[in-house]
């Protein structure tokens, strides 16, 4: 008992901020802080820890981590040699690493406050052997009434676009390094065209459906440093089935 | 009655050569020439005639038409304005063209013998609202083993490539026309890259699915010259029931 164990939780509230709150992430004990009116963790990041697949030799980086969701969810899935959540946003990057502290995983993440422009210069080039990423979906420009700075920052590409995220990726990965992304399916082609312009050859596709038979809501895809052509594309993934309830795919994703 | 009729059999029949038969294909009582033993039309053409969206004025091409069976079955649903279908082997260009005639469409339907890479300079360039094409799907050198060569050309990108297909629809294509083509998904990436390289956005897109929840059989898409960015993917189009019937999209599509 004490200050070591992962749910200690006096450790975890003494690291919030006013307008935080620390929210149990219903794995490994994990909790993650978030600002309830801020940028929370979707759907979206969950199905991207699992799809990366991530193994425990991998040295994992996430570019625009955010409040560092995907580097807990891979920890806990995956338990990774090490993952680097890299943010440009220094409030968010200071949430992220408090999580961090939270849950007592200063050996097995590292947030780093920076852009992910800057990432391979600063992190070291061919140093990983994964990359994930939950971009921001929208092109700048596009549908940013009313929105707070912050927020605009984490969806919009004001900082950095497909392209900067797929160069950024390229050089941080090994050669036949992985590239994992989560991103909006009116985005594919951008997605498709930015990562063979980077030498990521896109290897693996899965559509994501709110309801079997719906517009899918988002897709997944690994690209692969240096690979060969050809791409892999999965069965469509269904979030819901026909009651509301996750199916049983999505049930052991987020539980299993 | 006599030689005016669509439906004059001894018209058809005597247009056949050996080792060919003359095909309904079940729709405003067309017909086709094929070989049992060659390249017979698909599901694939069937959808795409569908997907394509044919207007009453569009001028439209299809490259590499093989029997002529798109400009068939698109004249069929749509009645266009014109189809010309380029065809680069003789002996199928020729098979096309008599399917032509024993259907009575020679004011609506053209067979021309060319390479559709030289199909801009023999037909105009610009002078289509609307280009299909069901090209050939396996990279040259995959899988070829067995093949008689017209087979061989038919599937294989021996005599022009995706970017080939997306060059000359370009070409022939006039601003905002359309493209519209049927392709297999591990070619998807290809697909994107050609079409965004030769100014060709892809619009929309719809991934087939032999039942639902199967990966994906194939994929539809259509691209726009010279539009903007943001691709609209459609719900999957299940191809048959649980019970191997066609679903009622399909049988709509098929007979409807």
């Amino acid at each position: 008992m004490g200050t070591e164990g992962r749910t200690d939780a006096p450790t975890g509230e003494a690291l919030l901020k006013p307008n935080e709150r620390l929210d149990d992430l219903q794995r490994s004990g994990l909790r993650i802080i978030q600002e309830p009116t801020g940028n929370r963790f979707s759907t979206d990041a969950v199905l991207l820890s699992s799809y990366c697949a991530a193994k425990g030799r991998d040295r994992v980086a996430d570019l625009g981590t955010g409040t560092g969701i995907l580097p807990l969810l891979i920890w806990a899935k995956w338990k990774p040699e090490r993952i680097t959540g890299v943010e440009i946003d220094p409030q968010t990057a200071d949430m992220a690493s408090r999580s961090v502290l939270a849950n007592n995983l200063e050996g097995c993440i590292d947030i780093v406050n920076a852009d992910l422009k800057d990432a391979p210069q600063m992190l070291g080039k061919a140093k990983f052997t994964l990359v994930v990423s939950n971009p921001p979906y929208i092109r700048a420009g596009e549908g940013m009434q009313g929105l707070s700075s912050r927020r605009a920052l984490a969806r919009h590409e004001i900082g950095c676009t497909i392209d900067d995220v797929a160069e950024a990726a390229a050089a941080l990965l090994v050669p036949k390094g992985r590239f994992a992304l989560v991103h909006r399916p009116d985005r594919l082609c951008d997605i498709m065209v930015a990562l063979r312009a980077n030498g990521l050859e896109p290897k693996a596709m899965r559509t994501v459906h709110n309801t079997a038979g719906d517009v899918p809501s988002m897709v997944l895809v690994t690209a692969v440093k240096g690979a060969a052509r050809g791409l892999k594309v999965s069965k469509p993934l269904v979030v819901y089935d026909g009651q509301g309830k996750y199916t049983a795919e999505t049930e052991a994703i987020y539980f299993g």
